[in-house]
């Protein structure tokens, strides 16, 4: 199954179907609903014994318009974009900026300095294989509107959450509230040019249209498919992708390929002789991108049988190669190491996380594995226009399929794998 | 004085200076009215014996506002951007579209089947040391209009001129007529999202609307710095840059290095305890962009002139490490190649061209040298947004400022170089 992996095309089909079919696929949007359709004719035109949706009630945050130009002392046009549940400034908006180079030394600023500014902090991230240099970076998406607001700045701007130097800005969620703040990410460059700005120690003025708009009643689905398990079909191997994506680019990274890898993983399983043991469930979940909507909803609509959920892992890094396997099930990990070795994927060990959407399932007890991928450049695409199909190599594609199959057959067919008391 | 090149950041501030604090800077546009001024007092406060404008009457296009969008079967924004002396569709105008791999194939096409369509060209662009790959295909932004036009289509769309796989389309100028077409580029990921569309066999519609204006009386100006020759300040070496760039990015590479690089070696030269032989002109020439308008013009201005320019050459390339010298004159080839050595630059032969500014002086006989750099990635980024600071290595830039001084200074010295009869 391992070899075949190695030589289908199937996956590459799967990402190039709905990343051109569908494309940019925000959640709750138009777009949307045809990524939910899309995904219920690719998982019922394959051979699983169910599919369904499950629906999920989100807010539906859009953009509309987003630009900024320095107004002096250097008249030119800066490249933003604003982040997930920002604010609108009330059309084009004109303030003076204030530069900080972490949130640390911007909280220490008396509120008198940043009144009717623009913060702007200048954080640069760093590059990771496992992405390490993302949480503490990222983190400042959401930290930063409230100490703006609580100083009386009139908006915020952070340099990209990114590890490259292209005009990408690159947006994400940030906290989401009542009266939402105007809040937006500028290029690496751009941040860059602002502070060149700054560093010549003149007062430098900003001009921000940011229009954006939110809906409180929207909607999305999970989309489910199962393989029932011949013997232990109430025992559950979940193993997903979130099929929202942001809308700058057309979602190939994030998470196009992670459909691609457990959807055709799953097909690979299907397509044994017999059923594994255990079911296996492929969850699309919906907007994972604005909060994890859809893995919460999942969670509060399977509560009951949550504990019958044996393990879970998601796939959501890109199309790197898989280095590492990670489960704390000794015998999950030598029997699997067998087949992955060949794979130039390392021995591991319990792994923190599962994957973002299966973090509500692990807080209920649910045990996961991990399949870690390189990300060294993945943080160089991630929420930019830049995020397409070209991204993705077919044959570390390929290489993740494989090393899938393999993992979740065993977790579905291995007697030890399974709920114990004090797990 | 190679040495001191290769200590120096001088041309680093240079182009640090032009790209912070005027940015894109459009010919004729308010930017380029500050780009000017900047020239003029950069080359003021520096040790040049004459400082002058020259001004050059020329056509202001501009661009307002360029988006397109798949109107069916696969709804989703396309990232577009206007060729210069494009022309506006009506507000947004929908078209079928209608493909083809090039020109060549585009030309046999009846015309019944092209009316009232967009045309798309995809023909890719070779990457190449020298950028060998850029005029089969820069071509196309020019004679795609006319073909297009007579074979009643509604607009022209061709695949970006360029070697990356990025988000960025790449501008440029087009054919300038009285009834402007509306001709535009799509970035190369989406150029193949479009392929793909049309590959699958269904019609494809796209919403086109571009808003460009273009005003016949505008103006800029070449602005002109020299260093009077010793013993025959009637001949004059002129070397040089075009001070314009394109609006998307800041003009780093192009030609923000040139400007750099040619500025900073005439400075080096002026730094000598002796002026050279004969004189040099360091040229920074407007609106090179739409139609090397400032190398024409001065062209024409000098006419009387010419003859006495012995040498002449620029440097428009970005910012890779020049690796061949090339020169018709072997006294100035072997001298000059003393220094070049250290610097890992090949010895060459002689030139085809100087330069795209340089152009209307060598068709006047003036004779050329050439610096070849290494523009082995220089058309990633060549007339897109990408275009910044952050793409101009240092120390190349010193390598090529050390070269430039130390040919410069030969060209100006050495007795060989000077206008023969039969030249
Ligand atoms: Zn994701
Ligand atoms: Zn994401
Ligand atoms: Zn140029
Ligand atoms: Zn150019």
């Amino acid at each position: 199954m391992r070899d075949k992996a190695l030589a289908s095309s199937r996956g590459w089909a799967i990402v190039e179907s709905l990343t051109t079919e569908v494309g940019p696929r925000l959640a709750g949007t138009e777009a949307d609903i045809r990524a939910v359709a899309w995904a219920q004719e690719l998982l019922q035109s394959s051979n699983f014994d169910r599919v369904w949706t499950e629906p999920v009630s989100i807010p539906v945050w859009r953009r509309h318009h987003e630009q900024a130009r320095v107004v002096s002392p250097y008249p030119q046009p800066l490249r933003i974009t604003a982040l997930g549940y920002s604010g609108s400034t009330d059309g084009e908006m004109t303030a003076e900026v204030i530069g900080f180079p972490s949130m640390k030394a911007f909280k220490q600023a008396d509120a008198d300095t940043v009144a009717g500014k623009i913060v702007f902090i200048n954080r640069k991230m760093e590059r990771h294989k496992q992405g390490a240099g993302y949480p503490p970076v990222s983190r400042m998406r959401y930290t930063v509107v409230p100490a703006a607001k609580e100083k009386g700045a009139k908006a915020a701007l952070i340099r990209s959450v990114g590890t490259d130097s292209h005009r990408f800005p690159h947006t994400g969620a940030s906290v989401r509230s009542d009266n939402p703040f105007p809040t937006a990410a500028l290029s690496a460059p751009d941040a860059d040019q602002l502070q060149r700005m700054l560093d010549r120690g003149v007062p430098v003025r900003l001009a921000l249209d940011i229009r954006v708009s939110e809906r409180a009643e929207g909607i999305t689905h999970n989309v489910i498919a199962q393989l029932n398990g011949r013997e232990n079909p109430e025992e559950i191997v979940l193993i997903g992708a979130h099929l929202d994506s942001w809308d700058l680019g057309t979602g190939a990274l994030d998470d196009g390929a992670g459909v691609a890898i457990t959807t055709a993983a799953a097909e690979l399983i299907s397509q044994l002789e017999q059923r594994p043991r255990r079911s296996i469930r492929l969850v699309l979940f919906g907007n994972e991108e604005q909060g994890l909507w859809g893995a919460k909803a999942y969670a509060k609509q399977h509560a009951d049988e949550l504990a019958r959920h044996v393990i879970a892992s998601e796939s959501d890094f890109g199309a790197g190669l898989v280095w590492r396997f990670d489960s704390a099930n000794p015998d999950l990990m030598s029997t699997a190491m067998t087949a992955l070795a060949a794979l130039n994927i390392e021995q591991g060990k319990k792994p923190s996380s599962g994957g973002p959407d299966i973090g509500p399932l692990q807080q209920q007890g649910v045990p996961v594995f991990r399949l870690q991928q390189d990300g060294s450049d993945y943080f160089d695409y991630h929420h930019t226009a830049d995020d397409t199909l070209d991204k993705i190599d077919p044959e570390k594609l390929q290489q993740n399929i494989a090393a899938w199959s393999v993992v979740t057959w065993l977790a579905a067919e291995l007697p030890s794998v399974k709920r114990t008391a004090n797990e």
